[in-house]
């Protein structure tokens, strides 16, 4: 398999949009961004044994790498537009990039969003991908603007994919193992909530590292403080089965990365809105605490403050599970 | 060396600048688009002992990864804006990162492009880069817009960092080894004349796989042939003194990579007006064939016709040096 001829291979999978005014074959892609809108840029790398295990289909790799960017976008409360991947392969295996692509473009289709370019190069597995979309400016969702007396609310359910990656330790249980697992591999970025919270919300940021770490970067760059009520923690049957111990649960849902859910702050008022549209849109959300001007980061449970778990959070220099 | 720290180091060498609207340190940056340009995007990824040697300096290893991807804005005649950097790490080592930084931001700084975000992971030795500039839709250099009769160009010259790569053939012969180890090393991306190329000339792509390879990427996507004069061929002084023999070095200049010259197709005319630009910025452009409309690529030298170069460029599945 030539560099070539694994170009082609992705390029047909691309379908053409007006938006796109020269896709994937030339030295770059040419995009049109309209005048009312700031372009919205991140990238995130994969890397194996790192970011996803050893073992994971190849399916789940290209489903997840393009998943955690658009998990930003969310963040962002941006409308994901167009994508580039950057491939790393050790070797040419067109099954593995079959499935991989299949992964990649279930979401990118899902989400409407184009690939426009990429590169293709031998070496140790590892994808980078770079998204872009639009938000208003004004809109955008940003961690520094949280306020004393938000709400802070997450999406979903936490905890589930650091059970998946963790659940040989958890395997005498119960629960359905299957669906850990693949909240792990091929989690849901809350795409269409982040363009609803945009303007509606002040800070949000993706819960990628742990919801404590992710959280404490709001406080930080908004010079807050956080209240945290434990059993307000959403958690899925699957978690609450597999995991027994209340404190192992507690354990993943503070400090497991990986869930991808959203954690935003907002006004009452706000908040209202968006569980009107929540109950519309069928999506869970659920307040879990309010910011503080007490800077500091509390956790409580049955009235009483309680210890923060030791691990802040997933470091990828600090701690390479 | 923790992953916070990591950003912290690569935010403190960003400057505010005003449409960069949010820069590192959120989920993604914001970037205010003017509204009569197209957003030009291209990706690159440089992997150690696949596309630098192995022992290549930090700081070229940081030059680099920046040069490549600029080559391929001054392709498209695209003003690059904005990057953003995944670096993989295998370790962490201050010294190395300090001396990458130095090389990206002293070409950054040299070409006025923002670093807006990234990603740090852990891994072996690997670094992407995804650049952003802007054009007017309408002048940018496609691969698929030469014409029958276009004068076929390049700038600097050829082969070099071929040289570079190979020295130790060549080392019984004289030239300057440390010049041509530099073209190999830390490309010169050739943006400002990308720039004064765009609405002049037709097509155009950077030299990275190989003239050859390159050239053949314009003809096919333009359904379209060329002659290429083997004698026009720009070379310097370095090369000619350390390879003396002619095979050897019309080899080097035709599939050598690494060049991150331009290749461009213009008409007579335009051609005019761009030989006055070059004098003025001493910039060197030479002619070295004409777009025809028989297909296929023949080489030409004493008004003979030539075999080909065996290997017809470089390609990053087919060749793992």
């Amino acid at each position: 398999m030539g560099e070539f001829d694994l170009i082609a291979r992705i390029r047909a999978r691309c379908l053409p949009r007006p938006d796109v005014l020269l896709g994937i074959g030339d030295d770059a892609a040419l995009l049109h961004v309209p005048s009312n809108c700031a372009l919205c840029v991140s990238v995130d790398t994969l890397i194996a044994g790192v970011h996803f295990p050893r073992d994971t289909a190849a399916y789940s790799v290209g489903w997840k790498a393009l998943a955690v960017n658009l998990s930003d976008m969310a963040a962002m409360g941006a409308k994901p537009m167009w994508a580039t991947l950057a491939l790393t392969l050790p070797e040419p295996d067109y099954a593995w990039l079959d499935g991989f692509l299949d992964g990649f473009f279930a979401l990118a289709q899902a989400e409407a969003v184009a690939l426009v370019g990429g590169d293709t190069t031998r070496g140790p597995l590892s994808i980078t991908v770079t998204i872009h979309g639009l938000v208003a400016a004004a809109k955008a969702l940003r961690r520094d603007a949280a306020r004393v007396g938000d709400v802070i609310a997450v999406s979903g359910t936490l905890g589930d994919a650091a059970a998946g990656l963790r659940i040989d330790q958890f395997s005498a249980s119960g629960g359905d193992h299957a669906y850990l697992r693949s909240r792990l591999d091929c989690p849901t970025p809350r795409v269409a909530l982040g363009q609803f919270l945009a303007g509606r919300a002040r800070a949000a940021v993706d819960i990628s590292d742990g919801l404590l770490a992710d959280l404490q970067h709001v406080l930080s760059a908004s010079g807050l403080g956080a209240d945290i009520e434990v059993d307000a923690l959403p958690s899925s049957e699957a978690l609450r089965e597999a995991v027994v111990n209340p404190h192992d649960r507690t354990q993943l849902q503070c400090s497991g990365g990986d869930d991808y859910e959203l954690l935003f702050t907002l006004s009452i008022e706000a908040w209202q809105e968006v569980c009107a549209e929540a109950e519309r849109q069928a999506w869970q959300v659920t307040v879990i605490g309010r910011v503080s001007a007490d800077t500091g980061l509390r956790l409580w449970q049955d009235g009483k403050q309680k210890a923060l778990p030791d691990t802040a959070g997933w470091n990828h220099f600090g701690d390479s599970s």
